[in-house]
């Protein structure tokens, strides 16, 4: 975020890469610091309230749908009967309305670090959890997630790792360690879903996740969705388990069935989102990034783009 | 474009929403007005080199292959044997060199109405067309795309329609009527690709390029792609012709016999890039896109978010 925005009219940048950011003009509703984070909500004329961690956007009341169906309804629809489910992260509530949008689920724990961003939520967001909060199925607990996921001896039919990027605190929750005890709390048949970073320009931290997730889980496919206001847009998460049933037919039967009504998500984004461009499944593979998704050295004899 | 940039280092912002812009740091390499509009080169760290016409990204070295290989790879791997092949607008070659990688190709016509985008492309971005407008397959022809589609009489095996955005002289290539000459132009089994602007910040232009395409055409397929320098990112295209055969095994097979390397088109993208998310699927139904992607009305009981 360029500059300290005060409260009124506010103009901020969002680093997306060298030379590029995203920039919007809006209006500061509030400003804390917390333990963790600073945190700031921002109304928006396209996006609405806006909720600003550190200077990045987490998310927005307009296309918080996108990436809150693909983290939660994807995943949960690809297991028979999801039950129970475990949330790490999430304070503004989106992906804890949607998972209890499955009627099959009986229990979900939400477990935020940190207080203030909940209530920040609470108080300037509310759409976006739309009384998901108080539904007596939830269970709010500020912890660390690690801590959680490490001292639990409960069994989930799904985690969800509703992170920050891998920087500064949330960098366990992308580390093998913290994948093996997800592992250890999945009921069987259970699946994990994270978001995993964007493929344009956090390509290293999907490659790690990728990775890191791969040493836990025998079965781990990176899926796609494309959420305006993170940067690059498109964005990535990952879904593990012991063998995965991603097959769309199944999730579109348990979707009927269980009356979810998405704007994102459908049986066909379901069957495409496992689909990775080429360069993607390049982050993705044992040999890592091997350049940015720039040209190739032989396309550069061509041009003139320094190579990095 | 806010402001106008000196040669030498630029700052610009490219309008994405109201209160949201794209902002590029580069350095001014080349600016001219032409015939038709205003032509910007600049070099950019992430990006490389940028073609901006009109104050609008067109292309650039780093992004150019998602494009230009999803308008050109993904309809002629939909045709048997395609052979010749129409390209209207496309004056940076990037979408020619892709037809031309096609050894099936015997001859590329490329109608491109701005003689002076040729020029600047040559001088300041040869990486993108890599030779192609040299290739002896190629014929490039100066001419009004619409009016050169009007009084040919030749048959093409694909008709590929790389414009700018509906808006000023570019809106006759999103008309019916040149849909129609497209249509009358195709041999047996063509098809016509053409781009349709961004899903989330163009709904109203990709409706109209749909529902007019679909007054020409029985068959059309709106397909999808990410391209981070594009507003919004994720792109539209549609696919168009009498019966269209879409099938990612028989892509896999062409693209294999063709030799084809693609960095972003894959036979999984080939099969997943039609599946619409639920919000686009709206955009282009018979109705016309509801309202924006932003909150629904219900949704908004909850919060404040003022409706657009």
């Amino acid at each position: 975020m360029t500059g300290r925005p005060q409260a009124g009219p506010a103009r901020f940048g969002e680093p997306a890469a060298v030379g590029f950011s995203y920039a919007y003009e809006g209006r500061l509703l509030h400003e804390e610091r917390s333990l963790f984070q600073r945190i700031e909500v921002f109304e928006h004329q396209t996006f609405g309230r806006m909720l600003v961690l550190d200077g990045l956007t987490q998310t927005t009341e307009v296309d918080e749908f996108i990436y809150h169906e693909m983290l939660a309804h994807l995943p949960l629809l690809c297991v028979a009967e999801p039950r129970r489910v475990l949330i790490v992260g999430g304070g503004d509530g989106g992906t804890l309305r949607r998972v209890l949008e499955h009627p099959t689920v009986e229990r979900a724990v939400m477990v935020e670090i940190d207080a203030a961003v909940i209530e920040a939520c609470r108080k300037h967001l509310p759409a976006i959890a739309a009384g998901a909060l108080s539904d007596p199925r939830a269970e709010l607990v500020v912890a660390d997630g690690a801590a959680y996921v490490g001292e639990s001896r409960e069994a989930f039919d799904a985690i969800l790792i509703d992170s920050s990027d891998p920087v500064g605190p949330g960098v366990v929750l992308f580390s093998p360690e913290f994948y093996r005890a997800c592992r250890n709390r999945l009921a069987p048949g259970g699946v994990l879903a994270a978001q995993s970073g964007g493929p344009f320009f956090l390509q290293a931290e999907l490659h790690t996740a990728f990775s890191n997730a791969s040493t836990a889980f025998p079965d781990v496919r990176p899926y796609l969705a494309s959420v305006p206001t993170y940067p690059g847009t498109l964005w990535s998460f990952l879904l593990a388990g012991e063998s995965l049933d991603v097959d769309p037919d199944s999730a579109a039967a348990r979707a009927a069935a269980r009356g979810i009504a998405a704007r994102y998500w459908t049986p066909e984004v379901h069957g495409g989102c496992f689909a990775l461009p080429a360069f993607v499944r390049d982050v993705v593979s044992p040999s890592g990034p091997p350049r940015s998704f720039g040209p190739s050295p032989e396309e550069h004899e061509h041009g003139a783009v320094p190579l990095r």
